[in-house]
């Protein structure tokens, strides 16, 4: 019934590459599927001005797509002049979820910044770079402690995200894109390695959804980003 | 506990104001305690582009904040060249929150536009804003009856928002600023009058929120809006 | 003859009032009939860049229309991303009219910003700014005197301005917008509580003008704004 | 005690150089002592949209400053990505002052630009632009006569301005510079041929002024003016 | 002496990978040692407004690059606000580049858009840029004739570009980023198939070059872009 | 064969006025016959940040076209709100070729800004620019000597430039609009006043060129700029 014979609950096959590129601090290119995002981690000793002197870090994280990262070309948003409201959203919700796991008291005033870039987009661009960035932020907090500019590595947990959805009466997990463009509902759930909540956004495009169809879809994102954790382990293990 | 001796569940004294301003299709100035939204609805016989001969509608809304709506004065967006990460994300959330409502079939080739201005901010403007609209598009939407461009109203129900958190051990219902600054966790719910859903967006701004959590937040956000929406039908009956 | 049975050489209805939102220093609604502009003064203890160090003050001001408050919905200045020319020509207006009456150099290094926002237009949006802004900025520096940061009011003057035209062959004082749009010539001007001119800005729309008709249009300006000066005195006496 | 022994009535000596550059329908490089606009107007075969399908004409300007028209250098307006109130407002004025002698009615649907440069500036600048400005319409239009395109010049009157103050006791006719800095109140008037008002713009840099003040304001504008249209005369004639 | 002990005539190990991603029309992803440059090629069956009804196509290409993709992190144009003059200079090379090799006349009105997007940056990615472009090119206009859309295949030629330079005594080919900050002289070259000039840009960033030493470097970028072209008709036949 | 009769390799009239405007430190109008290009160049005692403290001077240049400067008029970039890619093309060249021929180490802490804005264009602004820009920062360069600030004129060489193109089977040098737009090849030649080379800048525009016509564009190049060189020094030493 989904694409490839997938099943409701099934995520799509995941591939987490470290060191994708050669002068960030940490890079990975991670895929779901067909959807393919470039994640790379920049350390910087300086922290935005309205947190200087407190003695205390600073992680944010920015999002674009290639313009033809899509099935039709995006106008390059460089070109235009200004970042869409959906990027701005984006990055701000990557940005969240990657602070939520860190402590930023224990980093001293160095800034991480994740650049999160759509290579392919197949669904799901803003959870696979969520999913992406936690490794890469890893990797240049890793590069920090080997260093010495770190004690120890201040991320208290992973952070995982998926997307969910209801098309018909099934709970779909980890749309793609054919998926999501037919859902009545579509909900990304950001969570801890330990399946605790750090971000939920639902959003019913068409009808209104009850609170028994949010359970199941909560349900259903919880194993779903139970699966990608062990593969942002395994990742970080090679 | 709560500032002015508010019980947990208790939302602010909620003051709807119709025909605010003289010109709008639909006006209404919206207060949940301090906090004051004014919603001007327009309708303009045109829609967007991409969607000219479908025969459809549609609904869209823009949100501002007064510079000096704040403790401290906000630089003017208009000065600065360019509307914030939060306003887009703030405005887009309203429209979607709207859209759901509508029969955007039956609208024929018109265009609401529902403009929010914050005019004092303590906290939920945002859920002030979406509880407001709703009342101001209906406003506008019985004036095309009235004039006969439409047959009947195509909403299909009133909408409204709340926003509630999680403040050390306790669940508060409609936070007001200095509560929603404190929260760990905060949680904006969008819900039509029968109490389905049409948005949830939670995030936990210290500690991740687990799902016994999140059930007693979604409980509390139901009360809240049931509330809500007495008060919009006892506006519109005026 | 005029809307309302008006003379010609009558102000229309003004109330302004104080307190009006509850953040900013000084905080006035003024209303001409049916314009209704809020006027915030907001005290800043840092003066512009090029003028720190030199132990002086500044006042400035800036302008906006909410998008509905006009009979047709404008665009919203922040999402066109610049404001227009003839909102920097009124905001600079306002804060030359402002600046006017007030000794900067007893004020100290302190700076006085005040948002004009057009809530509802009907004619005379900029002379009602400035008349209402006048009041905000008294109240802002009461505020400052009352706690100790100033000595004395460092405000010389109110300041008051009214809008006159000529239509046909009358002389027409505080003009509404309808009679705005027909003026051959129309006239802003600008004076202290004493009659003396700060600024006056006479554009002729259709056919010259000439001496004479100047003598009268100043005439009628003189005696409108000494109507205003006594709303402005009324009020701060509450 | 003006600079080069200047009277307090007298204008600074005149030059109007015709077909300054080769391309433009009318191209007039205007000077007043040391300051230096050049004027091109520009004519287009097709209105603004708004005024399309009306079989009306339409006269527009813009206004700049070469970077180093000034003792320092400014920051050049194209490069810093917005034009400022200043050039704004000028413009607006330039324009306003254009149309009200041209009857726009029958041009038929074309739009003359008139584009003022100030290549050096040494006050006077806006009033100097409307002065040349005017001179470049008229041979614009004259082009479109004689090219059949009009069958008469829509030209009502030239249109010509000077600027004015009150520098401590002494009225001062074109203000250059080093006066217009010093003076305590600075007003620009631009006048038809025959000496009615189409615009009088008066600010109070200093002390408000009086109407006494203002007579004599008036009084030495429409002499100036009366010179500068004598100018204007003389060099169509050429 | 050179990195890797790169001979001065040599150009980096090449690597061009057809269809890198999935949707675009032409995908190319092009290696020159460590510069990775990926050049999507989309087909808009629209030409830009002024060719219009000329029946003619277009060609043109943007670039950018990744924020990390150089050793610090650069500022993401489109967070900026616009595109930097390097950039702009760069991609119309590109454009310039790829128009040469193309009969824009049998095209029909058909647009093809080339994105340049740097994945990693050592030296060299602009004329990395053109060599991969003008594969993804190739299998733009391939498919457009496989589809039936073109008759046949409107490029002339390959195209392909190399970056020479003077260091010292030595004439380098294929600069990589060290080399390319100590060079005296550095000139970008591009070519048909054929070894005929389509641009040349040459820059004396130290001491000025005279005839020898430019006829040296032309001799040098011939024969890299012999080297480039051949790869180009490698990949091509896989 | 060409306009007004002149020779292949025949450079058009030039005219170097110097001092053309009274404020900058050097100021020259050049005409190429009907190309006039204003330099004006501005001394400022402080670097860009990222020099700031290396002891060292910098050269910048800026390029505009005034609106009508061309056959039909052009939008202006200051109201359009960003200076287009050619703009930056050109003026990232003027730069380059006024540093290429001065000793930034024994200038000091200075920055030398040459404005270069186009009066009438008829083909060759850019070269004309730097051709005019070369003597206006002699002259300003002559005025830090003279004033003391400099010990010796830090410039080591004049810098001029023309264009030569190929039109049929002709060179061409100092190609006017007319010829330019006609052009298979168009290449800027950028020389020292010994005649090495400090930029080629070659491009074919229809036909790719070859190694035997480079070189006659060379050898025209290099003439015409010998011409250049005499104007300029024949204009410094009036």
């Amino acid at each position: 019934m989904r694409p490839n014979d997938r099943a409701a609950e099934q995520v799509r096959p995941i591939t987490i590459t470290r060191n994708y590129t050669a002068y960030a601090e940490g890079s990975v290119l991670v895929e779901f599927g067909n959807t393919k995002v470039l994640c790379n981690a920049t350390v910087e000793e300086n922290v935005p001005r309205w947190l200087k002197g407190k003695g205390k870090g600073w992680v944010t994280a920015e999002y674009g797509m290639l313009p033809r990262s899509t099935h039709s070309r995006m106008r390059r948003e460089a070109a235009s002049g200004k970042q869409g409201g959906r990027t701005m959203e984006i990055q701000r919700l990557i940005a969240r979820s990657l602070r939520a796991v860190v402590d930023l008291e224990s980093m001293g005033e160095i800034m991480v910044t994740v650049d999160c870039d759509v290579i392919q987009a197949d669904g799901g661009t803003r959870t696979a770079a969520i999913s992406g960035a936690s490794v890469a932020m890893a990797d240049a907090f890793a590069h920090l402690v080997k260093k010495g500019s770190l004690k120890a590595n201040p991320m208290k947990s992973h952070v995982a995200a998926v997307s969910v959805g209801i098309l018909g009466e099934n709970i779909f997990c980890d749309l793609e894109y054919v998926e999501d463009s037919a859902a009545d509902t579509d909900m990304n759930v950001v969570m801890t390695e330990d399946g605790r909540m750090i971000e939920i956004q639902g959003t019913a495009e068409g009808e209104p959804f009850c609170h028994e169809e949010l359970m199941a879809l909560l349900e259903s994102a919880k194993n779903g980003i139970a699966e990608i954790v062990t593969a942002q382990k395994a990742a970080l293990e090679d």
